[in-house]
């Protein structure tokens, strides 16, 4: 399964682009969070009750769940896409979509009979339903109450909501975590947001009895001490968080700009990746790609370019040379702020 | 499920015991590996798949398997031995004990119908057997053969056997990961040997058909990018490793002697922990408690206890002010080494 954040395939596709490469094609933000050298002790000795029940605590905290007993720290999200799938005898789940294809993924090689949907109305006929909210790669978002209403639906027939919110921190969406209810998972990424995905740390937010299953699933010490030390002081700064909602929002519009000028169109997005229709989008990602900068490409959506955001100036005028102003750009808009 | 390295728990047993405390109560090495800071990409990016390739080719070298295709690096081998039982049809398992307690509460979680059985010749009757050698808390060591023939006959039936080497590293013992065969699981642990349990890193090691199987029941990004990097470094210091086994070795001669004077009996152990059986085991726990000092108990065995290795002449005398010459100990052989 191809996925973002793999210079290597750049690497082979693009054997003459300069080095270093501007890795573009993940949601991670690029400014990580100005993260503590862990303590020697956190790396020797293994992660303690009371280190996983901090985290628990700030991560309740941040994500608004009343009860930290909500909250199931994991090495990364993706171990928990994997092992939901497993936790359930084999199902009907219906996957609201296009979006984040390991979901689907790991449902088939659990055995489950999946379907891809295109919205909500037609996932209620599942037993288990998945949505990701604010959606990869077009950024769509649902209503709380639409999915509180789906959640209620399908855990009366014993069923479950999965609600990824990968994308959710920096958005002004409403996350589910202050909304737990009987059958609706929620799960969080950590190192998006926070710039820090080799950490590997996410969680699943749900009521403290599917939370106990989960965790069970994960045994103890799944996360690392690093981890856990990192994801506490991280979850706790509220500061870090409002002003980079707000520094990756004015990053996103920036770039929206640039990919307008360019001829492009957005189709959605995160503060943290825009998807952009783009004339000729394949020639498009080879100039990049040619110039050191990889992108996301979609196979079944050729005319579609996800982009995450440069950091510095360096990045953004690279990219600023190669989104040449359309044709039809206003006189004086072909140049990008500060890239002279 | 008590498990050692809970200092929390031994705060709460003994409130007025001084600080800092000896964590003697896990077989992790008190001396650690001298890990390189990881470079700050790899707390930020993706671990990537060349990341991964360097460590399972160095894992695969340390471990004497032909083929780095065998390898799955995992979060710590716990991780693992979750995930296990899950990836099979519920069957009649048999764990070869009494052992690590987690074997047997996983396949239990998994829906399997567990059995503790003595020895491998009652083993031989389930579909999958599961096998800790040396043995944890015992020590005790099963031929290569003996194991590989087991193997064999369970791989014949459709079933598996799971060979834990956690504490095979510095041990003359041989490993089967030399000796992979259809149907043989073999686990190995980083963090014990090398001192660094909060990493999280683990294996499992298998031919490529199981590894892929239990690599995808992980996901992609499952290990840390710094536990891949500190993972691949150490693994490929055969120097420190060798240096390692022949001090750990010593610290486990002096470790005997000093319970040898105290009364207690050598029941059994490896380089990184020892189990004997002590006069009044349980007023002896208390002791040591009381002076700051964790050792793991057993419900089930309350006449032994198993000792971790100190570090540094603190801590070995500290011990050895608890651990008091029996009065029937010869004249002049009260004192531990260097400490008067």
């Amino acid at each position: 399964m191809a996925h973002g954040g793999d210079l290597e395939a750049a690497r082979a596709l693009f054997p003459g682009a300069p080095e270093p490469w501007i890795d573009l094609s993940t949601g991670i933000n690029p400014v990580p969070y100005p993260w503590p050298a862990p303590d020697a002790s956190l790396w020797q000795r293994l992660p303690s009750a009371a280190d996983e029940r901090a985290l628990r605590a700030a991560a309740a905290a941040a994500y608004g769940v009343a009860d930290p007993a909500c909250v199931v720290p994991a090495p990364g999200t993706q171990i928990l896409i994997e092992t939901l799938p497993r936790l359930l005898a084999p199902t009907s789940v219906a996957v609201v979509g296009p979006t984040y294809a390991e979901h689907a993924a790991a449902w088939i090689r659990g055995g489950h009979a999946v379907r891809a949907v295109a919205g909500l109305a037609e996932a209620a006929g599942a037993m288990v339903a998945v949505v990701v909210n604010p959606n990869n790669p077009d950024g769509s978002v649902h209503a709380t109450g639409d999915l509180l209403a789906l959640a209620r639906d399908l855990a009366g027939r014993g069923g479950f909501l999965v609600v990824d919110e990968a994308f959710c921190d920096l958005e002004p969406a409403e996350s589910l975590g202050a909304h737990l209810v009987p059958g609706l998972v929620v799960l969080r990424s950590f190192g998006k947001t926070y710039g820090l995905a080799g950490l590997r740390l996410g969680f699943a937010l749900a009521l403290p009895e599917a939370a106990r299953a989960i965790a069970a699933a994960l045994g103890p010490w799944a996360v690392s001490g690093p981890a856990l030390a990192i994801g506490r002081a991280a979850l706790a700064d509220r500061d870090w968080l409002s002003r980079t909602a707000a520094e990756r929002a004015a990053d996103a519009g920036r770039l929206d700009r640039m990919l307008g000028r360019a001829g492009c169109t957005l189709v959605g997005g995160t503060s943290l990746f825009r998807l952009a229709r783009c004339p000729d989008a394949p020639a498009l990602f080879r100039r990049l790609g040619e110039a050191g900068i990889f992108v996301r490409r979609f196979a079944e959506r050729p005319d579609l370019l996800r982009f995450g955001l440069p950091a510095g100036k360096d990045q953004w005028c690279r990219l600023s040379r190669i989104l040449k102003p359309a044709a039809s750009a206003p006189l004086g808009q072909g140049e990008d702020e500060g890239c002279a």
